[in-house]
């Protein structure tokens, strides 16, 4: 796509399809309406993004750090927050259980161990998440243990409304295996469920998981993952090259857009350089893409990439970069520059005013 | 290292010891004393660091993007300021020449084609470096243009002060090569130096290059590599376990600290997760380096690791983070904490200033 409908936007920066954007938001929301969706705002980490979901009609959202939780909060987004972490730090614990109780809106955190209970506890919270590890080895307790975590929290006066379980292992699984492979770990949060809910009583409903690469495995009719009444995904609304190869229903609807600033062309070779590096790039899923070409490699400000066929960019021309990885890319930036579709000008420019910790 | 020093301090954070900074900026100002050695601020993004690079005798500075460059100069550090890389950003270029006027700090900018030098005259720049490629396929010219781009910038009144060029693809080479290679790539830049000289003048002087991977092999006494007369080293301020890797002098000084939010005993293995992970952490690189622990992966908040040996630390505890590359991984922090020695409690936080673009 050639990107000279940016005008002179100063980069590098994120530029934002609305149309796109919306087409995967209603994709979703079709598939999994309401509060069968608990969209994952750490991938987007926009307030701006996330009016756009509960404009589709999700109104509990999941957020992985603190601060993601109170700028939703104060920005009166959502109603229903799940900080999908363990926290240990008592200021920030203090800061939700504060932005709840002034906004008004409801803020649950994960908790996998006794301290994490009492930290939530102390710090004045009163709704907490069962942290179940159904695979992945990273947070959550044993399947075996909920139950006396959860007794723990009702102990100490916390209302426990459910469990969540990752299985953050399988998002990139092959499509054939998924289903009976996401069903296996499922298979360990239901009986964790069932092991809490006669501690926790009525409000105890929850059971969430999943995320992109899975939410379409939870078929509403299936004994086990049926009963997985929540997914957590979040990707799905920007998209990544990464989930990009996996056969989803969702459309890149964010690039980092670059400038070239140098060109060479000679014996050793043809390439081109933009502004685009490391420190505007999450890297963990390897090197960005971009169309038409072959991505050399990233340097802190810059990508060398040659063409596969027709000639370089000039200097001064602008190239869209498609990121491996949308979560840490997007955290890399202060604002996200919005376009109706793409080919229109920028309209607006939104703050990615959930950032850091 | 136990890391109890750190008292209340909210993670993931960056954390530096002055002791260690300023042994590394000692160590190099021994080796490439006063205007040898040209730091490079894009490895630290602080005017906080560079203040220590000026009390060991450097006055000349290396920047890779305008905000740096403006940054030091309205923060008054340095009386020299180069952006080694090409910028066609006119109102970013402008903002160069105000800060050069205004604080009487000279700017100088990297040109490698005739656009890049038509848009530094036009924005009221002054001094330019020829950037010539030497290796790395990245910006410069080659080394047989350099002579027509330095007449095009005398042409339009600019004073050429040099020319510079990066051989970034030997930083990692093996050592008993290194200087070997090094000086094949020095001999193209010192060829177009010598092709520009004569067209320049006298204030033609600069032939810069080399990074923390190389700064010891332009031995003063060789006749090809003694003559380049600055290096833009930038890591050795602070390293990471990428330049750690190899065999020089300068140790370990910043580490992003994290605390222990979850860990798992059981039949599947014992593992630890901190709160530091894809976005406070560049990855580029690959993975990061816990002592006596391995790391097993990172995700968006959390890297997981076991312990080598002995227990896993307790929820709650602090681990010391060591980047496989320093540069990005600062760039995605707003604060450095600074302790006077490993050990000692926080006596200061220093803004990362030079954030962005």
């Amino acid at each position: 796509m050639n990107a000279d409908f940016l005008g002179d936007i100063q980069t590098p920066a994120l530029v934002l399809s609305l149309e796109a954007l919306d087409t995967n938001i209603r994709t979703m929301a079709t598939a999994r309406p309401d509060a069968t969706l608990r969209p994952h705002v750490k991938a987007h980490k926009c307030t701006g993004i996330a009016r756009r979901q509960v404009a589709a009609g999700h109104r509990s959202f999941t957020c992985a750090t603190p601060l993601e939780v109170i700028g939703m909060a104060r920005a009166g987004v959502g109603n229903d927050l799940l900080l999908a972490n363990e926290c240990v730090d008592t200021r920030r614990l203090a800061a939700m259980a504060t932005a709840e109780r002034e906004t008004g809106i409801m803020v649950t955190v994960a908790v996998d161990s006794p301290i994490t209970v009492d930290l939530a506890a102390d710090a004045g919270l009163r709704h907490v998440l069962i942290d179940v590890n159904v695979g992945l080895p990273r947070c959550g307790c044993a399947p075996d243990a909920a139950r006396s975590i959860a007794e723990r929290a009702v102990g100490r006066g916390l209302i426990v409304r459910g469990v969540m379980g990752y299985e953050g292992h399988l998002m990139t699984a092959p499509e054939n295996d998924k289903p009976s492979k996401v069903e296996e770990c499922m298979r360990l949060l239901i009986r964790a469920f069932d092991s809490v809910v006669d501690v926790a009583g009525d409000e105890c409903r929850i059971i969430s998981a999943g995320g992109t690469g899975t939410y379409h495995v939870f078929d509403r009719h299936d004994s086990v993952l049926g009963r997985v009444n929540e997914v957590q995904a979040g990707s799905y609304a920007l998209m990544d090259s990464s989930y990009g190869a996996q056969p989803l229903p969702f459309e890149q609807a964010l690039y980092v857009v670059g400038t070239v600033v140098s060109t060479t062309s000679g014996e050793r070779g043809s390439w081109a350089v933009i502004d685009v590096g490391l420190k505007s790039l999450g890297m963990d899923h390897g090197n960005p893409h971009i169309a038409d070409a072959n991505v050399w490699f990233c340097s802190d400000e810059h990508t060398t990439f040659s063409m596969i066929d027709g000639p370089l960019p000039r200097v001064g021309e602008r190239v869209l970069v498609r990121p491996a990885h949308i979560d840490p890319t997007i955290a890399m930036h202060t604002a996200i520059h919005v376009v109706p579709r793409w080919g229109d000008a920028v309209i607006d420019v939104w703050p990615v005013d959930l950032r850091h910790w």
